[in-house]
């Protein structure tokens, strides 16, 4: 990436124009909505684009992308906003592509329990869409993100544990390539081996390697029943080895949540709720009403064998509602806990027996930092995440923070994991990946984004390390 | 690929000594060694190998493919040669890489549900090393394959409805690259947002882009009970009308398999049972008594409704095991119908709410082709085969077989589906897999076996369009 790519420039007046023509309206460069664009919820500093194109089509993306190849502009895609790791900022300048009005779903097939969206279509937006067909979308990261981010950064949250991740929830996509091509991956078959597996590989390209257009989903069946129970443990170590017994032990699991003190004291305060300040999982039973029956039977044992000292249900929908609301709330309760802080969250996922040792090196790595950091996660796949809350115009405690966080990320690494389970790789993880995947793994994912973008405009500096 | 590459060639006497040399009598040009590593399952002719190397460790596949790729000589891997799409020929020439004597269990890890094996090792071979921890390998595609090759090709077979395929069981790799680089992909982490999915890029590579020399799978808990039940039908369009309402009411099935009258009566013949020559299905039912219980009553109810006239139930172990071995021994079985014939086998994936109108489609097309061909599959999935038995030496009903094929594909292909649902696509299914993924799809995956073999010497003739 070299300087010629804008930033601090001024776009090519003729792409201006060219992209005024195409958009009207629709292509602003007022500063305003840049520095809305060049923002997201990670700690990273603002760097907003040089332009904003609202798009309503894959042609008009197509259009865009041409445009910008020809100058060898970047482009930025833009869902909701909500990454964590910079996906959105414009380090390099160019064009944030907008597709917040390709909101349109498209098809819901019950039959096939798939559905087809346009990438601006939000999870909440899908879920309301489905409602009377006994079909959800499950992957849930808490924000009501773009389902056309969630796919760019292969997504997932509370319910992975059972219904997998976005890698396993994509069928089919449609992209805009780097020269304007467009492409389109899988089909509706449930499964496939008919050459190189394109949907995955551009599930997870966080906008390096294409621009989604249209995505295929698979929905499931709403579990029949479900049941939410709130269960609190006198250490850290006994909530995580009730988990790794509950994984183990193969029971379906619907979701199981750990927060700890610092986080169920954070969520108190925010959210109003009056949970003890303890080590808590929050867990949900899904399926027949027998089903459920056996699943808290199993676990409840599993529980109490660690020492639970509270099991307490909740039973109506809005009281699940509200705990969930709670739980989803918890990055921005965390953040509340000291005004004015910006959050570095990690990322951490391990192999399931390695949880607990995870967590446990997170809590004296936090400890002996100073810092504040609640834990909490989806530790069901052995994924969990610390919130490090800094000030930003503290160099010095940032710089503490980024030690922290470079030491989680080792000790995942050292267990078998990895340095980034959901939330993508963006602008700050890629030395991580790269100690990750190894010389000849950072050399193939190189040689796969030249053979694809060759003049590297898609969202340069990010994910390739 | 060129004349260059060795057809009807001698290696190079220099490669032949510096592989000499690495392997011993590991290495070998017998002709009745490279007739062996020439043939496979499929009706392709035998293309035999100008040699064959039996490879023992990673160091040594890295020799091998140095060296080859020093002169330009093409690289076939090879597992137990049981591939259905001419995967193993040497339609170029060039070295077969045997992985057989790679078969260690390299480690078992029954805390985190995951074996690391070597290419070499079979899927029985893995389920026998993992008695007595209660876990199991679910993919069964049949024959006793080698997992390098079920990676190799994304198999799946008839526990895929509830395990999924090898898309989704196979964590981590370690793959030696065109130029003898080793990559390791994935980690033993259950999901990862770090990076490229490269892992899902190499599963279904069909040793185009790499050699597979380590294998990271994930296990699963063995059902604490099953109960098999055969059940008959009074018409095809009922017994998949069945599977797809079991499908859609989200029941946990753990396999579902239809066979038509033609494949029942072949079965019979083969393996001396007594089976009702009907359309039927074979279902296997898991979990919990309860669960299990729950599952059969209502699977129950949508059969009777579809006029379901026989419900026989298999519960002793040896009853159950003796009708899934029949059930495997279906494509022999299947050839057995017609002495001294060879199977075009086809392998259509549809969304399940086409599966009825693609079988019986299928049908039509096959009687009136005046050919004989059982249609049976793994119905749970959208995925079913048929079986053209043809007499090779019989060109033009070799050509009229060829027309069939393709008459089935473009059946799935226009219903949303896929012209391979697990076969993977070898030298016969390239044409297939152009309509299937586009012009665009093509010249992405071109792009990226251009960017990781340059010289195009891994398993050439296969795979890319």
């Amino acid at each position: 990436m070299n300087d010629s790519m804008g930033v601090g420039r001024e776009l090519p007046p003729a792409l201006v124009a060219r992209l005024t023509a195409c958009l009207g309206e629709r292509f602003s460069l007022s500063s305003g909505v840049r520095a809305h664009h060049g923002h997201d919820e990670s700690h990273f500093p603002d760097q907003p684009p040089q332009a904003v194109a609202f798009v309503a089509s894959t042609a008009e993306v197509v259009e865009v992308v041409r445009a910008c190849a020809e100058y060898g502009v970047p482009l930025i895609p833009y869902g909701t906003g909500t990454s964590l790791e910079g996906h959105v900022l414009a380090p390099y300048g160019g064009v944030s592509v907008d597709v917040s009005q390709m909101n349109h779903v498209l098809e819901i097939d019950a039959e096939d329990m798939l559905a087809v969206v346009q990438p601006g279509v939000t999870r909440k937006q899908l879920n309301a869409a489905l409602r009377g067909t006994g079909l959800f979308f499950p992957i849930d990261p808490g924000a009501d993100a773009s389902i056309g981010g969630m796919a760019a950064t292969r997504a997932s949250g509370t319910n992975a544990v059972r219904y997998g991740t976005m890698r396993e929830n994509v069928l089919a996509l449609e992209v805009v390539l780097a020269d304007g091509r467009v492409l389109r991956t899988g089909t509706r078959a449930k499964k496939a081996s008919a050459g190189y597996d394109l949907t995955r590989l551009f599930v997870g390209s966080e906008g390096t390697l294409g621009i989604f257009t249209e995505i295929t989903v698979r929905l499931h069946p709403l579990p029949e029943d479900s049941a939410v129970a709130v269960v609190r443990f006198p250490s850290m170590q006994a909530a995580v080895e009730t988990v790794i017994h509950t994984i183990q032990s193969g029971v379906p699991i619907g979701r199981v949540e750990f927060l700890d003190e610092v986080s169920i004291h954070a969520i108190n305060r925010y959210s109003k709720t009056d949970l003890a300040e303890a080590p808590t999982l929050f867990f949900e039973f899904q399926g027949s009403p027998r089903a459920i029956e056996e699943q808290v039977a199993l676990v409840g044992e599993l529980a109490r064998e660690h020492g639970a000292e509270d099991f307490s249900w909740a039973s109506r929908p809005e009281e699940r509602s509200r705990l969930w609301e709670a739980r989803h709330q918890a990055y921005f309760a965390c953040i509340n806990l000291r005004p004015g802080c910006r959050g570095i969250t990690t990322d951490s996922c391990v192999p399931i027996s390695k949880l607990a040792e995870a967590v446990l090196r997170a809590r004296a790595a936090i400890d002996a930092s100073g810092l504040i950091a609640p834990i909490l996660g989806h530790v069901g796949d052995g994924n969990f995440h610390t919130v490090i809350l800094i000030d930003p115009e503290d160099a010095a405690e940032l710089e503490r923070a980024e030690t922290l966080s470079a030491e989680l990320v080792e000790i995942a690494q050292s267990l078998g994991g990895t340095c980034s389970g959901e939330h993508g790789v963006g602008m700050g993880k890629r030395a991580f990946v790269a100690r990750e995947a190894g010389e000849a793994g950072v050399a193939v994912m190189r040689a796969i984004k030249t053979a694809l973008d060759p003049r590297g405009i898609l969202n340069p500096g990010k994910l390739v390390p």
